[in-house]
């Protein structure tokens, strides 16, 4: 395979599953270091996003848990930041220890994100996206009046704010990050789907209470960068239809045409693999001489060298 | 005065100093950025340093709140990646604003910084720097017994955490750091003093529980990127000999031999204004042709302008 640009997304809860101590999810990382590093060995370059749903989740907790004049909790945006410090410096520190493990003389950069938002995007409207704590309905009542925040019931569990996940419009640090990738870095950016900020009238950037689906931030960040191959990692190897069922088949090759067809039938679950699905048939869409991958991180050097997985193509 | 590769080193409490809310964390990085962009009109190259000690004190108060199996606090190499983060979010957003404000066209990037110290550094061996909340004598021998972290009792408030304040020895991301300058972007590095790490025997890095000065950090990035300026920000115009005294004197311009003077007579205070003078003293010492300046942010103007604040030479 020819040297290729590559932007790896892997899921918050590869990092996260069931210990959430900063030692187990470095181990985590450590282990997903030596996948990707086989790229790098392969001569391409790579651009690695990540997701924080459990991590911010947890640090959301954390703040609310003390909130007070003194020690305030940090709005979304901010969180999202924190989480793209901890999470990058974990990797970029598994990567840069990988590729001396391996002999390699190359840099790791961790880029704080900006991802802009359209403040009209229908997402705003309808918030629903739930974040933070389990309130009563009189605790949930008092923070909408003081904050303006939109709370809803969740599963019987309390009263959860709800945030809007708009779409990713632009990538803020797009020439930081080419000019990393230039100088051969492997660059970790648009962590947690990126900080998400609107442009007011004045042209200026504002952070704020959202979220933005990784995935489709990773496709945004792929198209920009140009890439060739965009993979997303997710817990199985191959995307399938009529999943857990007797006539279960493993997607291996697909056009976007067969996948609008999948998707009319509701073959992938929301929320889970139709983002992926989605994020994937968008960005070789808009691009249509490249490649798109769903696949395992276990699987990733399969894809490589035989183009195991399930593979996206325009058609 | 021609072009110059400049450090500035904020400290933490210029960000956050009685409201530690974001909205006033954020209004007053915005001031900040107004300054700071005078520089970049003058068409100097820019680094940008900052404390984090307010920031990552709520955040350990804030993990250890709820610290819990299914929650853990993060330990504090994590914690200061986290206010690399979120300060580093706050700051470029800033700087990005007034940019636009301004009409200049160009880019701001935070690297996400490991700082590498010296296990065999003294200051393992004698812990000195207070960190998270204040805890029971029977509290702290618990968590010690568990950690093996060390723990003193605090002016009568109660038993808290120490960690060691280690020199840096190296910065692993000076090379990002180097390519974002070169590329023209103003670069926010060695937030908090950075990550501390130490190198192992097999070459790989790790994080330890400690605290690197930020004044001394910031001194090791202007050498290794062979600033022509570095400045430490502190909320005076200058350095005083006999402060508050009736003979108290402003410093204007001074050697490296006079300020030892003053350092043996005591004219500066530990933990506040020696750390910032030995910064300087080192950096100039290091690199005889440059200079080193400590002054305010509201000065920071007459300082570019007309060599107003105190400026250290070599000799």
């Amino acid at each position: 395979m020819k040297k290729q640009k590559i932007v790896v997304a892997l899921g918050g809860n590869a990092i996260l599953s069931t210990d959430a101590s900063a030692k187990a999810q470095q181990e985590a990382l450590i282990s997903t270091s030596k996948s990707l590093i086989k790229l790098v060995k392969e001569g391409h370059d790579v651009i690695v996003t990540h997701g924080n749903g459990p991590q911010v989740g947890n640090l959301l907790l954390q703040q609310a848990a003390i909130d007070s004049e003194k020690n305030p909790a940090m709005p979304l945006d901010t969180c999202v930041a924190m989480t793209e410090g901890s999470i990058g410096f974990w990797l970029q520190n598994a990567l840069d220890n990988e590729l001396k493990e391996q002999g390699l003389d190359k840099e790791v950069a961790t880029v704080i994100t900006q991802v802009v938002v359209d403040p009209k995007d229908k997402a705003f409207t309808n918030p629903t996206k739930p974040i933070g704590p389990f309130l009563t309905k009189e605790e949930a009542d008092k923070q909408a009046e003081e904050s303006g925040a939109k709370f809803k019931e969740d599963a019987g569990r309390g009263w959860r704010k709800v945030v809007p996940s708009p779409k990713p419009v632009a990538i803020k640090e797009i020439k930081t990050i080419q000019t990393l990738l230039e100088a051969g870095q492997i660059v970790i950016a648009a962590g947690g789907g990126g900080i998400p900020v609107i442009q007011e009238e004045n042209g200026f950037l504002k952070g704020v209470e959202a979220v933005i689906d990784k995935d489709f931030a990773s496709q945004t960040l792929a198209e920009l960068v140009d890439a060739d191959l965009f993979i997303v990692l997710t817990g199985v190897d191959h995307v399938f239809i009529n999943f857990n069922k007797p006539n279960q088949e493993k997607l291996e090759k697909v056009s976007v045409a067969e996948l609008e067809n999948y998707i009319k039938e509701e073959q992938f679950a929301a929320g889970s693999m139709l983002p992926k699905v989605e994020a994937a048939m968008a960005f070789v869409n808009n691009k249509p001489d490249s490649k798109a991958a769903i696949t395992s991180l276990e699987n990733l050097g399969e894809l490589i060298d035989s183009e195991s997985g399930t593979i996206i193509v325009n058609s």
